[in-house]
């Protein structure tokens, strides 16, 4: 048997700023929802990424409601945490804002095609952590 | 420079079903993406998980589209692969269905109150995979 316990807002904004470096970005496209790994960095209060052209961005880019989660977790023990971001998806296209987030730590793995750069505000952030047997 | 390969059907499914034990589920409630972690195995052509009743529940159990996702990296190497499903969910209400699986190996890290069984069925998988550096 295993507990669960709620992480408040401080512990789920450091996990997600410190404790991971990809997340999965969850969104619907035609009412088909599809969820997708994406490296990742907390800018301020948003989780910022980067994607290449094409459905993803399609999707994101104007004002798109997403969700935005990170997890970890030790199979064996049946132990883990999980994040979840809810917030509005917008693409980045202010120059000195690119400029900066560019000379930071974040390259796509799949760079260097993925150069549009989303932002999602952290309109609400949710955290639950079992603490394993 | 990382480059990207697609996956084909069989390797995904081997995938999904052999190199993972916890996926990501995303749906929606009300327009608003959710995405959470669970534990879940592939029983056929489709994949199982437990939910307990709530939220997750109620959005998921009577035909809901949804998206399934698992994935695995080496950060360091920036390499890594993810497969995406996409399909329907549907509360598994069968018996006979239930007292297999209850035999069978799920365990879900929250149980014993995610005592219900939700189907997905593969309705599309695809995948891909960053080779590295």
């Amino acid at each position: 048997m295993t507990d669960i316990e709620t992480i408040g807002r401080h512990e789920c904004m450091h996990l997600l700023a410190h404790r991971s470096f990809v997340g999965r970005v969850a969104f619907a496209v035609d009412g088909q929802p599809l969820v997708l790994p994406v490296n990742y960095v907390v800018d301020g209060t948003s989780v910022v990424f980067r994607t290449a052209a094409g459905t993803k961005l399609r999707a994101l880019r104007g004002g798109a409601r997403v969700a935005f989660e990170v997890d970890d977790g030790r199979p064996l023990d049946r132990a883990g945490w999980s994040v979840l971001v809810t917030g509005i998806a917008e693409e980045i296209t202010d120059h000195r804002d690119l400029d900066r987030l560019r000379r930071g730590p974040l390259h796509s793995w799949a760079a260097p095609a993925a150069d549009h750069w989303i932002r999602v505000t952290i309109d609400e952030v949710s955290g639950r952590r079992m603490a394993g047997s």
